[in-house]
């Protein structure tokens, strides 16, 4: 697979792009990220994104030095350097190069962009949906690092999904260190009770997903009864319907979490599919207005 | 200031010291590294640092590919290519480069080394000693992101000291999400109490550091009374003296924790500076073995 990636504007080759080891997000992981997608030549909730980046920034003490309208360029640019119509794009500003030392003097920060094609998931994950595992690997404590900052501190998620996958699961959903769902490990959790729409509160320490709030505006529009509350992890195995939402899936169903299976196919879970629905509407108006088009 | 860098067993210029932007560590701090120094061409409990390395990748879920041996030519080439007498040595493994995605698969690692010339610390920070803060940043829980992993995710510690400074302190001591003294940013935290030596117990959740295990040795062979136990931050508030540990900076009192003053010189802390003699005669006697020299 062929990557096109810009760094500090310049566009170059998978092979080429390279940073020194004295960046920080090299040495400490003292970066911040956000993910997005284009359909069309055009990308989705860009805005909405570009606000939660520095929103990430401000939740590392770090201001973003590029202007926002020139990081837009560059990822437009880049964008439509790789000919591609559907594109996955991760955009990664650090707090610079430095010494070794972990102080956040004045840095000269580096912004790297990665364009390749959109991820294509395997069909049957919307269908039957996917299999999580409730790892023991608990998210990390807010008042230790926010999950709501996406950063280049990863190590958390990385390793749950590791337990999950030793477990023979596609993907993990985490709890905070109260042992309360969480989020999983690159998406937002959602459970279906009683024909009620429940997702875990932010208090419980966990990234407001641009697609998690799209969400829950769709059951305002649909007269949806929503709570955003704590859950506990055997509200979770005794919902009726289980999805999870990320920028790159959308609204993707799990059809069983460790041995509880909830449905393995798409008639099952009325309320996710109708959610489902609604929400590749939004994407398609979204995209019909080109606002972020190249 | 000039490093001399080892990427993968090339040594190369600070400003010719690149990686790909696909490296682990610098998308996710997906990483583990460890820190010693030499003095007189001669490292300094290179085995022990060496061994928590492989405790550190052991943590995380990661095999270490590169055998130990050539690891430790490498350092030693490195060490010898700068020219230096005295030099810091960073040891950096990734789980290596990857797609995007954070699943664990098996990558080529890539091993950086770092050399530079030994950090000279200011002399008063031995006579008069650190200002540190109780921040209110709590180090990473053990269930989350153990501590005793030293890994490429230093955005928690990051915090730590940006607060610390903001408060007009050098450094910070962590408390865990219970409350419990946990550790500085970049090294261990000790009191004493009534002529005995006190640190948190690893179930703290902290570094088990090189020189703290040193410490804990030197108190067994000279009689001195030690507890690893939990500390509350009122025990520490309240201690006689209060010094910190770390392979670079040895044993460094502390004079002042926020706005409580313990001691501004040396003859106000007599187990400190007792220890601390003991601990220079120790390295002395390890370095005229002279078993990692170059």
């Amino acid at each position: 697979m062929s990557i096109t990636v810009n760094i500090n504007g310049e566009i170059l080759s998978q092979e080429n792009a390279k940073i020194s080891v004295f960046d920080r997000g090299f040495l400490f992981g003292d970066s911040i990220y956000d993910v997005t997608y284009s359909q069309s030549n055009s990308f989705v909730f860009l805005d909405e994104h570009l606000d939660r980046l520095w929103n990430s920034a401000r939740l590392i003490g770090m201001e973003i030095q590029l202007p926002r309208e020139v990081l837009v360029q560059r990822i437009l640019d880049t964008a439509k350097a790789s000919g591609l119509d559907e594109v996955y794009a991760r955009i990664i500003v650090t707090r610079g190069e430095s010494d070794l030392n972990i102080s956040t003097d004045q840095y000269q920060q580096n912004v790297v962009i990665y364009i390749k094609p959109n991820i294509k998931y395997d069909p049957a994950l919307y269908t039957r949906g996917l299999h999580l595992s409730l790892v023991s690997r608990a998210r990390n404590d807010r008042r230790s690092l926010d999950p709501n900052a996406k950063s280049g501190n990863y190590l958390n998620n990385i390793l749950a999904l590791q337990e999950a996958r030793n477990s023979g699961a596609d993907d993990a959903v985490m709890t905070n260190t109260n042992g309360e769902v969480a989020e999983g490990t690159t998406f937002n959790i959602w459970m279906v009770k009683d024909g009620k729409v429940l997702t875990p509160h932010h208090d419980s320490g966990l990234l407001r997903g641009v697609t998690r709030a799209k969400v829950i505006d769709i059951c305002g529009s649909n007269d949806v009864v929503l709570e955003e509350r704590t859950i506990t992890t055997q509200e979770l195995i005794d919902a009726d319907e289980v999805f999870i939402t990320s920028a790159t899936k959308g609204i993707m169903p799990v059809y069983k979490l460790d041995s509880k299976i909830y449905a393995e196919n798409s008639d099952q879970r009325p309320i996710t599919e109708a959610l489902r629905k609604s929400y590749i509407e939004l994407i398609q108006e979204h995209i019909n207005k080109g606002t972020y088009s190249y």
